[in-house]
Parts: structure tokens; sequence; C-alpha cells
């Protein structure tokens, strides 16, 4: 029985393809770019026959249609009108026989309301339940936040998603295998497990949703604050829509220097190399977003419409790169400098610098002098621990709610390891901040020396 | 946390690595060819730090001395002396702690008097278990063979693995991963799942160990008779002492044509392409071993002294063989014949055939005329079923057992679905035997043809 | 200075990217499979902007106005109306400036009217020509066929690809490197060395369009008749349009064996292994295409309009398969079974073999019995030697022409290794022969034998 | 005919193999790491019967002995006693046939006493040579430098190669292809062409061998100082014994970050990273030598016996690194900083940082203040063009000769684009100067602004 986990770095999202015997085969939740899918069907001699789709995701664009289209596979969702137009709508409990294996639609709403889990049967595992695709309901350690359909009723959704688990999905047993729609680095949830292994005896003992009460664990989510990406509206509007294949890395262009000094001012410049890198060296007008954080972070700076100018270390990342835009929506990267900012400084183009510092050494210039010191992680992060005399402002927000300070005041930027501090510095930069900093290491290096840390006293917070 | 299996083709074996916090990660019965664990831990950052062995494999050779010597990591067994000199000897119930991960080992005797399971405690697990690595005590679906140590005690090893399973492992609860050393391929269990994924929950329901009574799974267990290939004794040898390196496919003599022809008669050919291409055009003296089949098949041909001369497919294919011979312990593949067949045959040298045929035609033989059919599957598998009025000969024995017929024989060979018998036929041709035909699909088409099939009658079979 | 030939497998095809300084770069007869050009660019650093074409391909379906979409570069040509629309057409010694490099286009007729050579001169190589991009006017060896454009004036065109070579190709001297579009294997040229590294004062003193006369090179122009592949005709269609993306693999349907066996009556079945495993077992109505072979033989079986179903030995020879039709044009391949014949057979469905056998046997069987012995080479193989005895007959031309034998006669196919024959068995047992044998190793192995030969008298031939 | 060079990164060394008929291969100055080599030949079905030194390579470690014993070919050079144990060896003008391919040996020295040229005649390519492998006797666009037998000799070597080249070389005829073993990057030769692709008709026109007269070329290569890495004298030994195998890039030791604090002490920090990278954030005692860099840099700074320990990017870059290393003799890797950088700061350890500027800043400080200005190039590029008021001292001599500076100095260090400078800066942190700065993009980018340049005035040089 060929059975796989496809996790989407940076996305922490994960999707499956599930061999469900006479060579017949579903697709979990399938992201944009279906090649790999495809692969594994062609190497494992399977035919697609059904895509699953566990909710209408809001973080990634949807592989559905495409796939469907390709393979002639039909596309699976519960009965909420919010799944759009899919081709087999499942009841709750109702069945799907696929080869020789069982597909049970059980209704799992709270992250959001037309949310289904798929619990497994397969004809060698006997009558107990094989395994769940629990979308978003619930992961490894944690489950899917419940604010994004209306932040006000945070609470009252986390009520409802507390109930789904307890009355659909413990009921499946201990020994049911754990296959949620995301893992560790997702939007989608703050505190999942960096392990994809799990199983429903072992969530039963350890996750908030099993170890609380109803209401703590409501009171739980309504003070897990994260901040909502901006591409989520997109993508749900995207994922109604018939699907788009992916865009090809051929596609965009490579542009030698000084063609890409003068095509870089249509759009934004976004350089995805290390926060260390950019610090030593980068062109003015740059956004820094670390290569991983382009799924995350890229919407807080670029919707779908923004020609995107790319500087990165080689070809393999300027794929992964490219390939990372168009997961969540954004087709417009129209071109890459061509041998990045070494051979863009070779032909004598200005270059800029950025200040990097440490924990121990901004430490010692709190004691002996005026210093700025912003936390740019999210609120929930701010809420647990902070720097005492920090200042908070979520990455995302901060180009709308920039520092009311002189351009020339010194300026500590930090984040939990100095990837989202790389960012901000970059922000901060373009908006004419001379002397900011990149506290590397962040707050954990901060912490593993030892040096002071207040919780959450919100008088502190800048607005 | 990092963890992977890793499967060997072939040998039906799974070896795994777990990360175990603080950067630490354990290996869990390696094979002789380590490069893919050194890989992954360098990939993910982390120091091997200790090496499990749940037994002392006798299916292949094992990695742990080199793997040992390369890290500087410890090899980690139970007490029993079957395991040799190990550095870290754990008692039943004793605990390893590694980085976050307790290690707890149980002595899980039945299919060898040494063999421990490894129940791993994770700290974001909680106070469950949360997977064990069970070694050959018990697999997806099956146990380990228990005739191994001594056939005339394969019921008595029975019991005590029925009970090593019950009071051992069953108590580490239904939420527990399970994680064998074998799967579905295996020489260790005939009825192994093709299903990786498993819980202990999952097994309770299904497992024989857990449905049959202690007498009933004796019983099966004395009934399922499987042959024990002759490199068991050698891996058993082996595996005790310090370890060896793999040779590296480029010690392998690519011989042209000529050069393999003078050479070849030092020591056996070998054949691993498909019984079909087999069958059309092949060298007089070769054995034919299906690539896949090497591991399995191969010791019932060839030993640890035997030279070796391959005839393959390709690069890839060649590389593939030399190291499923090493990985059972043999290193004498002494060259390899350049271009293949089709080389060979372009310069005029002699090349032979032999039949194919399929159950259809099969079946309207034998209604016509004078035909052996022989049937060269495991004995357990002629026991469940078998084509009526057929002889059987496993065909690891076959050689030392040639049929008592005429060289001019019809003689048509059947297996499952045809690559055993591509042995069996290349092995009757070497003999002398010049009618003989491979029926290719085995009993597998020709119960799908709905053709006459009986259970067992140990009276038809041939001795 | 990066400079690559990348070479198409099956077609014999060379195509080029030459960095021409400045970051930038030409491409030279792209294939309709674009991914490799933009793949090398972007690893380089390169900005693709002039596509040159040498000639209208006859062969190959061009990738020119594709790749010039993608990357907004020119596509070069000469004068001639053949070239349809290109952006920019150079005249006879008209030169083309790109970064530090110059090319120089030359008309050089004879293998076509429009044919075009690019020479090129480098900075830092002085004032001689480096290289010449010669298109099929001159390879290394040989020069492209001239029957092309009218078979009536073979030798016409003869003597103006000759004076094209020696007035035009020639006095750019003796160091220059040659680049042709085809190296061995080519349908466009029957003696193309299989050395890919030349220069032109190498050639003088080698190649026959250097060494013999006018009159003898149109002679033997005009003798060495080489059959002209019924896609050849829709390429020039084609390669006059804008262009057509090539399809991806994963629209190639993976069709369950009896889902196959159903869907195959719509279409073909082109079974492209090994003839060996062809012959030991395939589905009755397919016919039989070596992988490598499918370039260059599939279109005397299929066209643009056919529906393909494959038979293959595994995915990654499916992939090579679809991408080989698609660039001869066929992008209708609709279907594969999955899990090959293997897994077909064990299902029951039925299987045919046919007969392999060896020159020697065959020379054997021609002592002793009736037999016809079938020669399935080119026209001008057989006149070069054949088996006295053996008729004649174009594997091409075979299904329009079959033996006038009784059905059960017995039949040995050859070609000259045994590939060309394995398709002309496919379709001698398709029409019912039931007797028929693939001589494998062909007329190679029977002349390594020391076995008779003939050259060529006609009156053997079969019409 | 297969053949295919096999570059080298970093050492811009060239080896080969070539087919030469019936199945048989040379391979042509192997490097250490034979594996590409085999794969080559088990890929392509040849056989390596010889191995070709055309020198005793100084600048890396040769795979010959290593190769010869794994395939049994024999290794081939001139009669010089410089080669040691060879086990044939061709004298002047001598022949070695290999299947249809003829090879002969020219003397050729000036490069090295025993330098010798392979001609190569192929049956297909007539009477004329085909192709030379030429050593280090002739480049594309250069010579290999004749300096390092004798200092004091350099100009007398270089009129003896350019003896060889236009009494032994240039006969051989335009249109041979020349196939040197260094193309550009080389520290054996400073000026070779990044072209790969040359004939000698070509290098007649431009090559400074061919351009100049004898006299000429002499006083150009006295003027062509290049330093002389510290490895080449252990090559020069180590290439005399019977060879050694290529550590595993396993057998690097992941060091968890205090476990790397700890162990580091006991040798020496080597940072591959980028120079920006290191910039913002090194380990305090670490070496920069960019990864490309380690082959030509590295032995400046650590020698065989040195215990390394590596801060790479990952684990490519790691196994690249070890490689890199092992290449030039150097197999004391003892360990890998695990997670780089960024996990060493997140555990609170203490990191540094150096300054980084561009051209233009520096020339606006120059005027604005003091300064001083250091470049770190070779002396040969010194005396073509530099900073007016700069001091040169090359990198390599840097640690011996430390700047006559105060501490606390505000010092720049230069070279080309930024590479070779940013080892520099590492050498002055370790020594305790505070204030370094590298001018990233070097005098190309200063250059490339229409700054000011000086030629070479040897007062200005510091000692």
């Amino acid at each position: 029985m060929f059975f796989k986990r496809l996790k989407t770095p940076g996305l922490g999202h994960n999707s499956y393809i599930l061999g469900c015997g006479e060579g017949l085969a579903v697709i979990v939740d399938p992201r944009r770019d279906v090649d790999e899918y495809l692969h594994l069907a062609r190497e494992n001699n399977l035919s697609i026959i059904y895509i699953l789709e566990t909710h209408r995701q809001e973080d990634f664009e949807f592989g559905s249609a495409v796939l469907a289209q390709m393979t002639g596979a039909k596309i699976v969702s519960g009965c909420h009108e919010l799944f759009g137009r899919t081709d087999i709508k499942l009841k709750d409990g109702e069945e799907l026989k696929v080869g020789t294996t069982r597909i049970v639609a059980l209704e799992t709403p709270g992250h959001t309301p037309e949310s289904v889990t798929y619990a497994v049967y397969l004809e060698d595992a006997g009558e107990k339940c094989w395994g769940a695709f629990t979308g978003d309901a619930l992961f490894v350690g944690d489950t899917g936040r419940t604010d994004l359909p209306d932040p006000e009723k945070t609470g009252e959704n986390a009520g409802i998603l507390y109930d789904s688990v307890h009355v659909k999905i413990a009921p499946l047993g201990d020994q049911t295998l754990l296959y949620p729609a995301h893992g560790s680095g997702s939007a989608c949830g703050g505190n999942i497990s960096d392990r994809d292994d799990s199983t429903l005896g072992i969530e039963n003992g350890t996750n908030p949703v099993f170890v609380k009460s109803r209401s703590e664990f409501a009171d739980l989510k309504v003070a897990g604050k994260m901040a909502r990406p901006p591409h989520f509206r997109h993508m749900e509007e995207v994922n109604l829509l018939p699907g788009r294949p992916l865009p090809s890395p051929g596609e965009t262009h490579i542009l030698q220097p000084r063609e890409f000094q003068k095509r870089m001012k249509q759009g934004l410049v976004i350089d995805t190399r290390s926060p260390e890198a950019f610090a030593a060296a980068h062109i003015g007008s740059a956004y820094n977003v670390w290569l991983e954080g382009v799924p995350a972070m890229a919407s807080w700076i670029a919707n779908e419409k923004t020609q995107i100018f790319l500087v990165v270390d080689g070809s393999e990342e300027m794929e992964q790169a490219v390939r990372s835009f168009a997961r969540i929506g954004i087709d417009t990267v129209e071109g890459v400098l061509a041998g990045g900012v070494e051979k863009w400084r070779e032909q004598g183009l200005p270059i800029e610098t950025l200040g990097t510092t440490s924990a121990l050494e901004v430490h010692d210039w709190m004691q002996h002098g005026h210093l700025h010191v912003l936390d740019v992680r999210d609120e929930y992060e701010w809420n647990e621990k902070h720097i005492p005399g920090a200042t908070h402002q979520f990455v995302g927000y901060l180009e709308k709610n920039l520092p009311q300070l002189h351009k020339d005041s010194k300026i500590v930027v930090h984040c939990s390891v100095g990837h989202r501090s790389g960012v901000a510095v970059s922000i901060l930069k373009r908006h004419g901040f001379t002397r900011v900093y990149n506290m590397l290491g962040g707050i954990t290096a901060w912490e593993a020396h030892g040096l002071p840390l207040s919780t959450s006293d919100t008088a502190e917070k800048e607005d």
C-alpha cells in the first residue's frame, strides 16, 4: 500500500497520496504545484481517482482543479456551500468506497464552518479506523486557529471546534493515525509540534483540546492572537475558481544588472538571501524576505498584482522563490538579477549596508546609552515573554505603523532568531531610518544568555 | 523532530533514523551501506550518538560497526550473549536517555532468543509510549518466523514470541506507533502487510498473534514453513564481527564481451534481467535472478566465495545488483558484461533461448498432451493452493533435487507471478533440460482466469 | 564563456547554447522541450537574447517560438521564405553582434534551399572564425541528405550542397570548430560519425564532400537512399506555426489493466520495451517500438491524430516515451498500462509470444529446411551487404507491403542488430503471421560469425 | 565515440575520459576523487585501460594510483624520472595503440621538466591529429607558469616552453583540438581564457606564446609573478606515492554548537560562507575562506596536519568543502558546526561582526579622513593597476606580514571583487585589528565607477 505525506516547506502544509487498492489512489489537500503527485502516481502505477478537500484552504492555492483536469479525478468535499464547485459532496457520516478502502466524511467545523475530517478504513486493518485526515481541525499538539471566519467569534468557534474534536474525531479510537493538513511552521496554528507522527491516543494525553476544559480551551484560543497574512483573502477567492497551473521558473526573466536596475523601478525588489548577507550588501530599495519565509511573509509586502524583481543566491533558490510566491497565488515575478548582488557590485552599481548585532552587545548598549529595541514577533509571542524596555510591533504591520522616532535614532530590531527582524530592518531602511541593527539570534539567544525577560504588560505595547 | 524509515528493497528491511532532541539522533538496525544514514544526519544537522540493534540480524549484514567507527556512536543492544560485542547492554526495562527522549529496552524473545523491543517516549508526547521498534517480534499483520534458532522448536518458540507480544509489547497501549525491522517482502515473515503504517491498536484487532489463541498461533507457525536462505548462516557469523565497509560499484570491472566470455568460466554468470528478456536471449551457462530478487534468492546459487560475473540491463542496474549482493555479504562480483546481451550478440557470441507461456496456454496443453508442471514456490504457499496435477519443489532446493525426467520432457515451471520460476527454468536449462517454459503470470494469473486449484495434499509433493 | 551542446537521443539532434559575453546567450536550433535551455541559462546567469535557426527542421518540432515567447528572445534566420515568420532575417554575409561576439550568416543551400550556416567570431579568439553552426550542411564525417525537397533532384541538390561547403564553409579555415545540427543516429544523414568533436581541418581530409569530386559526391548521394519518415511532412507544417509547449507526462493517464484493455481498442497499442521482453510476453495487438527508436520509427505507425496506448518498463521510460512522441509532434498518448505487462498478466489478461533466434541458428535452419529471411533495413544498407537468399523490405513500408506468404510460413526477420526487426515482427504478428522470429544480433552478428554475405543485386529485392 | 571533459571547480583543472574504440577508454590527469570517471565508464560500457599523466601535477592530488588499482588500468607517462613509478613510460614520439586510436607522446618541457603532450589520432579522422592533451604546456589563451621548478629560472624555462610549443605542438596542425589540463581559475596560469573550446589554429593567432617573440615571451613570464600556494610542495611529494582514496564526507563529525565550541580550540575554524554572511556574524577565531576558494586559498592557512573545524551554509556545502580540502591533500576536517552560525547564535554563543563597504564609500572616505587601503591581490594584478594611495600585500603572505598599524586603525581591504579580501579581513580580525572593512566589488567596482587607478610603482608596495 503506497502512502506518503508531502510537506510544503514554508507553509507547514501537509498533503497526502494514499493508495487504496486495485491501483487506485486519492490525493488529500493538494497544493498548486501538482507535479509531485503525478510523479508519485506514475512511479507507483497508481490511477488518481479522487481528490479530497478537508476545507477551503486559505493559506495556499489549491491544486485540486488542475489535478482533476489532468487526471480525470473527481474532487470530493463536504456539503457546505463554502466548498464551491466540487464533484462529490459527502454528507456527515457518508462513505466513499475506493478500491478496497472506505473513506468516511465527518463534519468537524470550528476552524472554518465547512471543515471536514476523512476517516479511513483499510481492508487489512479490520474494523477499526486506520487513520484520519483531519485538515485543520486537529494538528499534532495543537488545533487550527478559530479567528479566521470572524475574529469577534474566536471563542465561540473554539467551542465548536472543541466539540468537533470530542464528538467526531475522538471516538475513532486511540489507535487512529493522525494526518492533519499542517505541521510545524504553519500560519494556521502557532504551537504545532515539529513531530509529524502521532495517533489520537497520543494526542489524548497532551493536546490542549483534550487536556483543557471547553472554556479553558476557548480562552486559550482568544489569547493566542496570530496575525492574518493578507493573501488569505485572495486565496479564499482563488480556491473557489477553476484553478491555475503553476507558472514555470523559465518564465522569469534573467535580467543583467543594468537591465535589472532599469526595470526594478516598475515594481518591488525582494531579496531572498539570508539576513546576514543582506545586511552586508544590498540594493537600496530592496525588501529582505529570507527564502523559507516567502510563503508566510511575502503577502505583507506584495500582492498578486505587484511586479516583483528578485535577488537570490543562485538558480535553485530562484526556482524555490518563484514556486513559493506561486503557492500563495503570486505569479508576477518579472525578473531575477543575473549573478546576484556579486555581479551587481562588480559592475559598480550602488550597494548599501545595515547593522547586525548580538544579544550580549545589545544588553551592553542598553546599559550605556540611548537605544530603541523593537520586537516584531507575533502578539502571542510577545505576550509570553519579551525584553524589558522593548516595544512591540508585528513585522506585518510595521510599514503602516513606523516608529515615531528620528530617522537617525539607533534602533535594534529582533524577533525570535533573526529572520523576521531581517524583514523589519529592510522596511525601516527603506523608510529612511539610518541606524538600524538586526539582533541576530533574537530573543532565543537573549534567553540562552540568561538575560532578563518580562511577561506581557500590554502597557508597553506600541500602537 | 526528524524521523524517517529507510526501506531496503528486496530485503523488506526497515531501518530508522530518529532525532531525539538537542541535535542528537539514533539509528535503528542499520544495513551495511550506511551512506544514507550519514547523509540524512548531515542534511538535518544531527549527530548520530547511538545505534540500536533489536537482534542479531540473520538476513542481511549489519552496518552498526562501520557506522559506529565513522561517527563515534555507541552500539546499543540487549544483554543476551548472542549480541556479541556491543557498547551498551540494556537490561529488560532499562532506559536510555537521548536528548529529550527516553528509550526503554524490553526483552521480547521468540523470533530469536536475544530479540529486544525499544519503546520510545518523547517529551512532547507525554507519558504514553509514542512508538516501538519491535525488530522481528511484531510486524504489521504478522510476526517473525520462529523456526530459525531450531526448526524442531518452531512451536515452542512461537509460544515464547506470543508471550513477548502480549506481556511486553501490548501493554504499551493502542496509541503506540509500530516500527518493525521488516515490511512486506521479507524472508523473515511470510504474510507481512504491504502497508507500512500501523499502531498497536490496529494490530490488536487483526494480527494473528492477537486474534488467535496461544496454541492456534503456535500451530500456525509450525504450518507456515519457509525455506531458510543459505546466507543466513554467514550473516549470523559476520554480524558478530567488527563490520566491513561496502565495496564500491567502481571495483566491479567492466568486461568487454570476449573478455567476459574468457573470464566467466572462473565463476558463475548471473543475469539479473527480467525473466522475459532472459528467455528471449541469454548466455548459455547463466542463472537468471531478477534484480529485486537478488537479496532473497542469490544465496541459493552463490556464496561469499563465488566469483560472480553479471549480466545487467544498464549501469544503474549494475550498481543495484552489486549493492544487493553486498547487503547479504557477497562482495565477489568480479565483472559485468559491457553493453549487456545486446553487445554480446552483436559480436556474434552465442546466445540461447527459453520458452515462455501463459496460464491459458498451459491449461490448454494440459488437456491435450503430456506435460510436467512444476511449482517452485515456498512450501506454505503450495499448501495454501496449487494447480492440480502439478508437482512441487521449492526453487532454492531445485538444483539439488532435479526432476527425474528425460532431458527433452516438456516442463512448465511456475511460481506466484513468474520471477522465481525464471530462476528455476535457468537452473533446469543449465542441467540440460531443453524444453522448459516459464509460465508468466504464475498461479496468480491461473487463479484470475478461474482455472481449477487444489489445496495441499502432501501426497502430490515431490521429494 | 559558457557553451554547451545538447543532444537529443533518438533524433541524433544537436542544439547549442552559446554565451556571448555581457551575460547574453543565443540558442541554436532548439527542440520543442525547452526546459533544459532555460535551466542552463538560469544556472549560468545568462539572458537568452536570440534563437538561431539554421533551417526549417523537418525531423523534429522546433522550440523556437515557445522559447521566444517565454524569454522575449528574437528568432534569427536567413532570408529565404521557407523560414516563415522569424524576427530577424540575415542576408548572406550579414552579421549579428551579441555581447562581445559576432555571428555571421552564410547561405549554404543543398540539404534544403533555405539552409544557413552561422560562423562565430569571439573577441578573445581573434580574427579567425572560432566555430560554425552548420545545420545539416556539414556533419562530422557526412553531409545532410539532399533528397528531401524533391527526390528527383537528389543529385542536383547534392551539387548545390557541394558548392555551399566548398565556397562558403571551407574558407572559414581549418581551425574552425564544427557544430552541426545532427550527430550519429539522425534520419538526416546515414553515415554521420559517432564522434562529436571535429574541426573543418579534420573534415577536410576525411569527409566525402571534401574527399570526392563534385560528381562523385552527387552519385554518392543518389545511391544512398534513405526512407523519409512520414512525420517530416507534419513537422514542415508545424515548424511554420507559432509553436506549442510540450505536454506534460502528467497528462498521460495511468490506466489499470482492465481499463487499459477496454480503452486500447480506440487507438493503437505501442510497446516500447526491448524486442526480447516483447517477444517473451506481449499484448496481442501491440506494435513493438523500442524506446530509443520512437523518434525515428513511430511515425511509420502513428501520426499526430492516433490515440496511443503505451506499454513501458517503468515510469521513467514512460516519460521518455511521451517526450519522444512530442518531439516529433505527436501529443496523443492517451494512457499507459499501470504496472506494465507484469501486472497485466497477473490479472489473467491474455498474453502472446513471438520467436527469437540467433544468426548461427538461422544459418543452420537455412541449410535444413524451408525458411523466409526478411531484411528490413534501409535500402542503402541492403545495397552495401546482405544475407544471400534474403528478401528486402524496409520496415517502414512493411505494413503496406506484407510478404505474399502463407500465414504459417516460417519467417525470420532481421535488421542490423535486432531493433527494427522487432518492429517488423510485431507488424507481421498483427497481420496474422504465426511463425515469425526476430534474429537478434542481426546482420552484425551474422558478419561477426563470418557467415556469407552478398552485395546489392536489386533483382533480389521484394516489391 | 564517448569523450568528456571533467572540470574541477576551484582548481580550474580539466581531466578527460576518451573512448578509444572496442570498448576501451583512457583517462587523462585524473583528480583524487575518481568516482565520476568510474561512473561514466559504467554508463558508457567502457573498460578503462590506461591512465595518462601529462606531468606530475603540483596543484592537486592525483587519482591515478587509486584508479589503476580499482580498474586494473596501467598508468602511462613520459620517461622523465620526475614521473615516479608509472607502468608505461613513453619516449618522445613513441606511440600507444588503444582500440582503434593512436596516442603519441611528445616531450614538451618548460612548465616542468617532465611535461608531456599526448597527440591523439582517430581512425575516422584520418592522418591528421585530432586533438592534443597538452597538460600545462599550452592552455587556451595562455601557457603554464614557468617559475615552479626554480623561480630564478623562470625566464630560462619560459624559453624552453616556447620551444616545446613551437617545435612539438604547433606542427600538429591548425585543425587540432586543444585539451589542456587547466582552464580559467587555475593557480597554474594567470590569464587562461574562460572559454573551454579551442584549436591550435585559433591559438596560433591569439595566444602570447604564438603572438610574441621568444624573448618577449620570456619577459612576460618573468613579469607575471604569481604566488605559489604552500600545498604545491606537499602535492609534489604525495603524487609520487601509491595514492590514497578520498575520505568520505560521512567521516566528518556533525558537532552540536557547544561540542564544536569545546573542540574547535584543538585546531582552526574555517568558515566557508560568503564574505557578506561572515561579516554580519561569525565565530571570533574563524578564518573566512569562501567555498570555491578552498582549493586555491586554504593551504595558505592550513596544511595536511591541521585539525579543521568547518562552518558552512548547509550539508551540500559541507560535502563540497570536505572534497575541496581532500583534492589538495588535506584530510583533516574533524568536524562541522551543526546548523551553522544560526544554531550557534540561537544558543547564545558569542558572535562577532566585521565591516563591509563599497568602492564609492571608500572613495568618499579617502577624501575626508585617515584610512589605510590594503590591496591583497597577486603581485601581477597589482602591477597591472591599483588604487592610488593603497598598499599591497598578497593575501597569502598577510598573516606573516601584518600591517604595522595601530590595532584600532581604520583599514579597508580589497581584492578584485571581494573574496580574497574576505580572507584578509578575517586574518586581520584574528590579530586584533578592530576596524577592518571588506570593500565588496573590489577594484572591479572601483574601475566600473570610473574612479582613478595607477599602474605599478613598486615604491608603494609594503614589505
